[in-house]
This record gives structure tokens, sequence and C-alpha cells, in this order.
């Protein structure tokens, strides 16, 4: 509960709508896409305008009182899961796409603003922006810089952090700053990349400046079937060894298209270990001559059948097969956990193996979707969280998916952020001098720990707890393990 | 000098030739590619391993030594201008490639390798390292990336931070800390962009992982003149406005083409007002249709003439008068100053007009040299420093065009940072709660402030007796100039 005089400050700025207290208010922003966590904060504020936020910000600081940003709630590492004694942040209302500008390329959008809402208002000028999570239709741009989001087009295109140009945000005592700008490079440090992907820790984000490409020309997608799941690995790697950048390259493993093909009827091939979808975009005639190069190099990687999509139609056909993959297994299994990890591609067929070995020793199905091209990879854990166990048994699973791929050379996050879920394994990804970086650097921009706290950065006093081994850099590299 | 007890001990760990504090041996480090400043160091230390620096940077960090990192020494903004009371850390005998892997598309290389032996060393396998500064035969990868250096190819493909994809660096006091790896994403803030562009504040960059681009097959660069450089301007603006994202557009204009005609003999149009040189790289489908816009778009904005590379030797002479000048300009006036600004596109032109009534007021003549599709200008003010009086009205006339590049939006560097040549710009471009934050950020490196003091991010303090005031966002916007 809120401290009767934080309430009474802030019910003064926020008309009753704006304020929420009461349990049945509260309880929708009780968690976020992990919906494994759970947390019911003091209270929700949901302003309007810049001024309300600064407002605010200055209340809970003054008051000592936690803030949790939140955009549309999809994050699943839990980014928006609030804090017991503090506020939630919604920034729902900020919504308005302030200018699209097609000579410098640019819109300027409030952080609520869904991502596809951008695309759909540059559209009418030939232009998009071109990072696009799976949750494109619900996410906020807001929190897609947070988590600095990815999206099957990341591999050509790069994630939020290279398609952002400007931010302009709040510090934890409400003082507005602009980092970025109008050009490529700024001066001073790169605060702007920095604060892309912070996950609310460092300032809360009132006004974003996104870049829009022009949209192809045309775009085309192949969808490949491997009676092997290394095969198509193999695929994936000599793809991108003959020197193409698809603007697409997903796998998805049977379990994966099984569950998809009922939810979608794509026409996906069920009798495949494994499927790719390569997509080229560009000019008429270098898709045309990309494609060809595709087919001739899947085609040698042993792909048993390969269909091209003969209109925009098909193409989105086959790639809403991949972009529900996530809603098609929450249709077939009561839970499922959905882990986010980046491996090099040459560790692909070695830890889809480790994976589906770990699946039979859980007892528990796993199906593999993920963004192949740049090795991210999303093992869907389907579980049960009514049946005796099932979660611990599911979250032992994940965490030793996460440990093979740092100890591979990967990372703990593709593009879901840290947030609650990944804590201690940031403990065994950074060395405690690179953590006491992390931790320095919060301490310049919110030294009391109000912005989203116990988020995305151990302390190191969790780590020596937590009494995880630093792994990074192989060191502890199991034996057994071949380099990438 | 050097305490005795610290010479002592920096002796004990380097040969004899790798610690130079004999004036003679230390006076070619007093300056870098900005000469107008100069300071001897107490030493110059050239170490072989990391182990040395690791040695180095703990004897200086206990003595309270400052540390200047340097690589080739062709900053312009005074990067490695010596600390008189320091070391200047030579990054020279770190320049081996020590990985070039075609699978993951990346090379990793110590940071005293030249720019362009990166591209050599990648060339047998079709790849190259994009970031192309006009000084690549010479600079040094460290230098590239504690710049965060430009070229005339990073509107299509980025600046350094967007082609690193890991760092292992040196902390003050020698540990050593990683951030990057092999995937897109990594997780925690992003310390890897943090880093680049840092200009040797945060840490010594001892090894670093840079993408590898496949080599375009084919390219073609258009140079168009113009009667008229604002209708070159505007012609940058249809091109881009047209969907077009070419792999260079630059712009000279009439003194920077005459300078360059007597150097390199291209053929040059010396009766053009200016010129624009604009490159298409991909297949070669992809080329001959952009190519064939370009030549139409450039038509239609009122190019008076049109001249298309034949081959691959015709497009390197066309650049080679771009890339060669500065050295040109350096041929036809005693002195120059290369000013590094970057502003919103649709401003050009008045900053054009305005650089050009300067120039009369000041009598000094300007050349203008330019990355115009980003925006990035790079006015060459002619003088003679041995006239009296001359440095202070070059360094008057920069100031104005610096200040000119913040009230229309833009910034003070583009590519060159900040060093010490613009740190009093930085208190104009940044409010106090904004440099606060740089401070922070220091402070949790580096709270002694060893390294390379009195760089790049200047005190609340000095921009207190500076009394420059704040024009960032256009608050003190002059009231005639329009908004971009």
């Amino acid at each position: 509960m809120l401290p009767p005089d934080v309430h009474a400050e802030l019910a003064v700025l926020l008309p009753p709508e704006a304020l929420l207290t009461a349990p049945e208010d509260t309880k929708p922003y009780e968690c976020d896409g992990l919906t494994l966590f759970r947390e019911r904060p003091s209270a929700v504020v949901l302003p309007e305008t810049e001024a309300q936020v600064v407002a605010i910000l200055r209340v809970c600081h003054a008051a000592g009182i936690p803030v949790v940003a939140r955009g549309a709630g999809t994050s699943l590492s839990g980014g928006a899961l609030p804090d017991p004694r503090g506020v939630v942040l919604s920034m729902a209302k900020f919504n308005r796409i302030l200018s699209v500008d097609v000579l410098s390329r640019t819109a300027v959008v409030q952080p609520g603003v869904r991502n596809l809402a951008i695309s759909e208002a540059a559209a009418p000028h030939g232009l998009y922006y071109a990072p696009d999570p799976s949750s494109q239709i619900a996410c906020s741009i807001g929190g897609n810089v947070a988590e600095n989001a990815g999206g099957v087009h990341c591999l050509k295109y790069g994630l939020t952090v290279h398609n952002v140009q400007r931010v302009r945000a709040l510090l934890v005592d409400g003082d507005a700053v602009e980092f970025g700008g109008a050009s490529l490079d700024s001066s001073g440090y790169d605060l702007l990349a920095l604060v892309t992907g912070s996950e609310g820790l460092l300032a809360v984000i009132t006004e974003i400046t996104v870049r829009l490409l022009p949209k192809p020309q045309r775009a085309q997608v192949a969808l490949a079937a491997f009676d092997d799941v290394e095969k198509a690995g193999a695929a994936v790697g000599a793809i991108i060894g003959e020197g193409i950048i698809p603007a697409g390259l997903e796998m998805m493993d049977q379990p994966a298209t099984r569950a998809v093909e009922q939810f979608v009827r794509a026409d996906y091939p069920l009798d495949a270990a494994a499927v790719l979808l390569v997509e080229s975009d560009g000019t008429p005639e270098e898709v045309e001559h990309e494609m060809g190069e595709i087919r001739r190099i899947l085609t040698a990687s042993g792909a048993t059948s390969i269909r091209v999509s003969r209109d925009e139609k098909e193409r989105r056909l086959l790639w809403s097969g991949r972009k529900n993959a996530f809603p098609a297994v929450g249709r077939i299994s009561p839970d499922y956990y959905c882990i986010d990890g980046t491996i090099p591609r040459g560790a692909l067929p070695l830890v889809l193996r480790r994976t589906a070995e770990w699946s039979r020793e859980f007892g528990l199905p796993c199906a593999n979707v993920f963004h192949a091209g740049d090795g991210n990879l999303h093992p869907l854990i389907l579980f049960d969280a009514n049946r005796e166990g099932e979660i611990e048994k599911t979250i032992a699973f994940g965490d030793r998916i996460l440990a093979l791929c740092i100890e591979v050379g990967g990372t703990i996050t593709g593009e879901h952020g840290v947030g609650i879920e990944k804590l201690s394994s940031m403990c065994s990804q950074f060395a405690p001098d690179e953590l006491d970086r992390f931790l320095g650097v919060k301490n310049a921009f919110d030294s009391a720990g109000l912005l989203n706290p116990g988020k995305a950065v151990p302390t190191l006093a969790r780590c020596a707890e937590f009494g995880r081994m630093h792994v990074h850099r192989g060191e502890l590299r199991h034996p057994e393990l071949p380099r990438f």
C-alpha cells in the first residue's frame, strides 16, 4: 500500500481514473508476458502528459517509492513485473505518432505507440519501421526500446538499437534529458545505445525518434523442408557462408510446425524434421537473383522440398506460421515457457541435440522456433503448471539450456531481456569486474535504485549467494565441448 | 617528468626501447592530427603484450599518473594529445590480425591493426570491413573504435559502432573486461556501444572483434556537376527522398574540387559550383537499376553533367579526389583546420550559405567537403599560422559553424570525436543534467580521472566558466532560423 501522503500527492496530480489502487484494478498489472512471476503493485498510474510523468517521478523520488514503467506488458522476461512497494507507471496513454518525416526518414513517436502502428503510419510514404518482434501487433515502441527488441528481420536490418535515432527521457528525479539526435553520430558517450536495452533501470522514455526504411519493392520467402535438424542447421551456415544476408532466416522443428499447422493451415510439411523460412527482399531483379542462389544452396544442403511464395498473400501465409508459433503452442499445451538465448551459428547442431536429450530426461516436450540466421534460439518448453513439480522441472531445463548457450560462447538473451527471469544467469555470464561496471552505470543514473528495482543487473551479493561460477569466455568450458 | 619510482617500476616491466623519456624521443608524440594543440608527455610506453599493458596500468593507477592511449595518432580532435604529467600508451605494436572467421563473418584483431589491413586480410574470402575513414591507410582500428569513426560508406553500412561485435579492454586498474560477444545482442546494458566512441576515457582496448561484410559484386560511382551549391544540396534530399540509400553520397564545392584536381588529376569539372559523388553497390542487376534511378534524379535536380564510372579503375580515380581532399588542401594552403559537424539534411543550403558569408567576413577561404548523405560537414578553413591573429580567427570561424550546427538541430561531431578540440562546444550541446550522466558514467569506470584526462566530457565547472549557454533542442534557436 502507498503511504497516505504519497497517495494524496498523486491524487492531486491525476484524475481518479488514472490512479488505481483497488486490488481489482491493479490485478491486471500483476504480471506481464512472463506469467510465472506475479506481484501486486501498491498503485498503478496512467498519466497522459510528460508534465504528469515528471510530477509522478518527483513525488516517488522524494518518498523513495520504486517506479516500474510499463508499455503494453508483453515482456517475456518479467521486465514490467511490479515492485510490491512501488508504483507501476503505465505509458499506455502516450500513444500518438507525432510526426513522420519523409526527407529525414524518421518518425517521432510516443512510447505507448504500438510497433506495427509506426509502419502503418509510414506506409503511405513507402516507408516502414524494420524491427518486427512477433508481438508487433501489441507491443509498444517504448517497451521495444527498453528491451532492445529484435524480430525476424533483424538479421538484415538490425535490432531496435540500430533503428532508433533519439530518445527523450526523464531521469528518476523527473529531469528531462535527450540522447542521440537528428544525425547518425552524436557527441559524448553513446548514452542513446546505453538507454536502449536498459530495461527501465536508467530512465523513463517519453519520446522516441525511430528510423524508417524504404519498403522493399519485392519480398519473397522460401520454405524448405529437411529430414534432419542438423542438415537444416548446416544449410543456415551455408547460406550465410556464401555471402547472402537474407531478410529473414528462421527455423522451426517438427513439434513446432505441427503445433502451428493446426492453427494457421499454411500447408507446412508435417513430415519434415525441420523447416527453414528464408526471405529475400529488394528490387525485383535482386530478389530474383538472390532467391535463385538460396534455392541452389538449400538443394545442395539436402532440402527434401522447397516452396517459394508466388505472391504477397502466400508470403504472408508462410510467415504467419512462424509469427503465430507461440500462440499455436499455447493451444496444445496448458503452459509453455519460452527460452531466449543466443549461440554462435556453428553451435546449432550441438545445442539442438542436447536440448532433445534433456527434453527426454525431464519428460517435457520442447518445440524449437528460432531466428537461425543470428543464432537466437527460442526453445518452447511445454508443461502443465497444475502438475506437481513441473514448474521446477521446467525452470531447471531452461537454466540448463542457458548455461549451454554461455558455454558455447553465446549469451543468455537474444531479444527478450534479462528482466527478473535471468538475473542469476547474469552471474554466470559476467565477471564481477564487468558487473561492477553495470552497477556503476546504474548508480550514475539512479543511485537510490528506484527505477525497476531487482531487474536486469544482479548485485554482486546476489551472485555470491547464488554461488554460480563465472563461466564466460570458456575458462570453465566443459572439456568435451568444442570451441566455436 | 615521471616520478623516479614510477620510472624505475616501468623500466623493470619494459625493454629500454619501449620506454621513451628523452625529449627527442617523446617529441613525435606531442600531438596527433590536430596540430593546433601540443603537449610533451612525461614518458611514452610501447608495450607488446596485454600483460605488459596490465602491468603499466597497475603502476600508473597506483601512482596516480594519467594514461593517454594512442593508436596511429591520426585523430583530428586531439584525442591522443598527451597529458604533461602522464604517460602516452602507444598500442602501435598490437598489430596482429588474430583470426578471420568466414562462417561468422568476423575478424578478431589487435587495436594497432590499420583499418585497411583488415579488409586486405579478409579479401581472399570475399569479405571486407565497411567503415572507411579517409585516413584508412594509416589509422588504427583501436582508434576507430575509440572515436566511433565513420567514412564515405557509413550512410549505407553504419559507423564503427555498427560494425564492432566485441571488445576486450582493460580498466584503469588493469583488470580485464569484455563487452559484446559472438551474437548480435548481448545481455545487460550495452557497454560495447558505450566503450565505442568513449575516446579513451573509460578503458584501454586490447582486442576487437569486427564484423565483415561480403564484398559487393559490383560498385559504380556517378560524378554529377551543379552550377549552384544549393541545387546540389537539394539533389541529395531528392535521392534519399526517393528511397535510395547510396553506398556513398558525397559533396565537394568548387574550392575543394579545384584543390583536389591539381593533386589527383581525376578530370573533375572545375567550372562546377559543386559536385556530388553518388555510389551504388550490390549485384550487377541492382547497381544497374539503382544507377539508372540516380541518373534520373540527378538530371531532374539540375545536374549540368553526369559521369558514371565505366570500370573499377575509373571508380577508384573518381573517389581518389574525395579521399585525398585533405592532403590536397594541405598543398594549397600553409595550414588548414578541418571542422566536423553534422546537420539535418534539410539544413544544408542554409549552413552552406552562412559558411560562405563568414568566410568573406573573416577573410579566410573555406573549402567544403562532406558526407552529404548523412549531413556530416567538413568545412576546411584555410589559414596561415604564421600570420598574426589567423589562428584565433580560424578558431572563431570554426566555433561559429559548430554553434550553427547545434542551432539547426545537429551535433558538433560527425566522426572525429570531441577530444580536446570541442570540449567547450559540449557545454552548448548538452544540458547540465545530461553532462552529469556523462560524468557519472566516467566515474563508474575511472573515478580518479586518469584515463585521457581533460578530453571529451567537460566538467560542469568548466562549462560554468566558459559561460556558454545551452542551446540544444532549439530553446535558444535564433528566431530567424527555420525548424528542420
